[in-house]
């Protein structure tokens, strides 16, 4: 089982973070949160990295009843997309299978969000 | 196995945030991401939700390692801590277990660095 959906796309870096951005919005999924871990990487313990960036996209329906059925899921929350640029140029973005990241919680009403949260992020990276 | 370490903490809320924010510090932990869920709801929703933030914690130390070694981690990272005002008062702060959310990644350099991240983060949890 793998853990995350990812796609490799044909676009450059800045064009994919705007064009998963626009599909995340256009499914009610907001980018609530960014990190730009070169830059942190950089900043923090002074080491190159790649360009890497993690978002954090919440769609507030499912995110609320999520929160309301597991008090605790916003340990996992949000659910993540990230972008970054291979050393041969290639952009890759993926989105994280929160099936996968939930699989220890043991919730059935969970269960059931979190698999809907996943066919929606799947079908976003797989048309970009 | 739980996916969480929590303790209801003698502190308001806000109080509460502070300290915790000091223990991650201290233990090399930034905190580079920050959701307040109670307003974020109100806004996208209109729901009423209590007092409830989401912290995205990060050493980058450890941050490095685990993304040189599973180059799509960052779909978990970083780990999150939640602060939350229950109805009756009651202030509890939560901690993501690393390993718990990482179970579904097959990766058994990754599965050490959860391991050292668990000890930090429970340890933190459990001294508030």
């Amino acid at each position: 089982m793998s853990y995350f959906f990812s796609k490799l796309v044909n676009k450059n870096f800045d064009q994919a973070i705007e064009d998963v951005t626009d599909a995340l919005k256009s499914e009610g999924f907001g980018v609530l949160t960014e990190i730009d871990v070169k830059e942190t990487m950089k900043k923090k313990i002074d080491v190159d990295f790649k360009k890497y960036k993690i978002f954090g996209a919440c769609n507030p329906h499912f995110a609320y009843k999520a929160l309301t059925s597991e008090d605790k899921i916003g340990v996992m929350l949000p659910c993540n997309v990230i972008v970054e640029e291979h050393e041969n140029g290639e952009v890759e973005v993926s989105a994280v299978d929160p099936v996968a990241s939930m699989k220890a919680v043991e919730n059935n009403s969970l269960a059931e969000i979190a698999n809907e949260v996943r066919t929606k992020l799947k079908g976003i990276i797989e048309n970009l």
